[in-house]
């Protein structure tokens, strides 16, 4: 194990002595993991606590965005560092100071490359596609995709509006994951968000 | 001077030598770079010659488009590499084989972190947003606007179906670039597209 791999690991016992889960949000800039997280709080705050590490080159505003939630949430600035690492999470963590049950999201840096390579300490990895970024994203950037515990697509309310192929986009998928679940969602709209949060609450129950 | 330097400097005075120009674009995953680079060759194919290297993680699937076209194009695949750097700059051009006069563009792997900190030998930079990943990008990502020579806003027929503040797009962007020119265009409608070439013709010109 590396260094990142053994702090990962130290970062999972610590969540699981907390009784918290941690949720690795992987995606594109702009394909809407924000967007996400937000839909998520709203869906499963009444039934279990929630916290959120947001991760950023710059700026605080997705923490602002999840603060103003009410829900707890600490952002990491990385400079020019392009995927957060276990040890920015465990520092993220000294911050938060929280206690379980319940689930900590993880936004990492928009990026479909290097984040794939890092783990946090997480339990599961939702990688988010958008569908104006295009249908050839799981043949171009598979690593990402082959890592996905579920793949979501956001943004099918711009389905009309673009040209994408469903069929190909969900092919190059299952060429290099043959096992996530796969949601199509619109976070502006709130379509497919409920399927999504019935499968993550059992996946989170079922840690 | 490091390496990559080194080798993006001898990439410089090649292509110079060659009368080739090359322009380096720099965009996330699918905000439109190949759709760009395309458009770019319909306007300038008849005055001047155009070769084209594409980056990706994998697949030919962008080099196949513009080898379509009849452009000389030649693709380089990474692997889990997120950024192109001068070495391999330097073998695509092996491969291309091209003289000039004329100018080759350098589609830069999808990421808007990385690519910016690896000069190629490029004597312009185009970094390439698009309106559905949304107006907080300057702000998130500045390192890459920062070194743009020439912004380009994709995908503004998208203007009416999202969210996106343009004036916060352009304050975050003249916060860390004061100079560089910025277009908005639509590669899918060609809206806007003839004012870039107008101020790309202009740039190749004067280098």
């Amino acid at each position: 194990m590396n260094a990142n791999d053994r702090q990962a690991a130290a970062n999972l016992q610590r969540l699981r002595q907390a009784g918290l889960t941690a949720v690795n949000v992987l995606a594109s800039p702009g394909a809407g993991k924000t967007s996400l997280i937000k839909r998520l709080i709203g869906s499963m705050r009444a039934s279990r606590r929630i916290a959120v590490i947001e991760g950023d080159v710059a700026s605080s505003i997705d923490a602002d965005a999840i603060a103003a939630l009410g829900v707890p949430a600490t952002q990491i600035n990385t400079g020019g560092g392009c995927h957060l690492d276990a040890e920015m999470i465990a520092q993220a963590l000294d911050k938060l100071d929280i206690q379980g049950p319940g689930v900590v999201f993880i936004e990492n840096i928009g990026n479909l490359i290097c984040p794939a390579q890092f783990a946090l300490g997480e339990s599961l990895r939702l990688v988010v596609a958008s569908v104006p970024e295009g249908d050839d994203k799981p043949v171009k950037y598979p690593g990402v995709f082959t890592t996905a515990d579920a793949v979501v697509l956001n943004k099918i309310d711009l389905l009309n509006h673009v040209e994408f192929r469903m069929d190909f986009f969900t092919q190059g998928l299952r060429a290099v994951n043959d096992h996530a679940p796969f949601f199509e969602v619109s976070c502006r709209d709130g379509l497919g968000i409920e399927t999504l949060v019935d499968w993550l609450a059992n996946a989170l129950n079922a840690i």
